[in-house]
């Protein structure tokens, strides 16, 4: 099932400038196919369900690995059954 | 990885009431082993990351195959590393 | 015009554990009447929608006055015309 | 105090095509002077927190006059006092 996405992840516990670790966020995203675009209040997904939740678990997994020792995120889904969700569709 | 979460499941394109689809959702997850916790404003899980994903998959999954066309979701996240994070522990 | 919500208050630069900040977004959002009820992911409050967005404000300037660096806020809100909105409305 | 956001209103119990009604929501928050940045999952505003709410509660006003009968919404606030917030800040 396709879906379309927002992230936001907010690390805690890194002190109040956490812009290394939103790079991190999106780098890793990236990993996993998604081509992931950011924006300055989450970065937009789109493709399979499955892979997106995969792809945000491997953040944590990776954010905490490296030493975040807290993470707060944010998703948003979109899916639907009337045409293919896309992210370009939701723009005008 | 453990995490507690929120999930608010808007069904959309099938009326101003959607009591009913909400308990389908608290249904669903609830088949997943995660002991959902129902509040005005979602529904609070508690597990493994990749359970509380899969679940809400197969939410995605049945409420489309029962007739709801669209469906936005909203998900919080929370995990850490310095404890145990819990439902409980975010209380006071 | 009356409106359902939920505030959660994300301190970040004041280190991992947060409890102490999350106990006065509480005692400040209870300051202006609303009746909060907390729980895991934030705190549902119901009341007139201005009423709600000024407990906020005064959450964010309450905080940064007492030290917190930087605040990010996840707010839910519900209106309808159909009927009274209320958080009890949205339980079965 | 100064605040970025992302707006985002879902409209409930007007169909699956909600595309009209984000249109009116990104006309509104226009009508405020705050130069609303539409993207795929929500707008993105910057500006006085009060002026941001204010432009909310008018959306949510106006969509219900205009014959929306159930609007959720969901807002993330940032504000810092480390240094001046701003949506491009808040990029790389």
């Amino acid at each position: 099932m396709k879906a379309t996405a927002e992230v936001q992840v907010i690390p805690v516990g890194v002190g109040v400038s956490v812009r290394t670790w939103i790079q991190r966020v999106y780098e890793v995203l990236g990993e996993s196919g998604l081509e992931p675009r950011l924006h300055p209040n989450g970065t937009d997904v789109e493709g399979e369900l499955a892979v997106v939740f995969d792809a945000v678990r491997r953040v944590h997994e990776t954010l905490h690995a490296e030493g975040v020792p807290r993470l707060e995120t944010f998703i948003k889904i979109g899916t639907r059954t009337d045409k293919e969700p896309s992210l370009a569709g939701k723009m005008f």
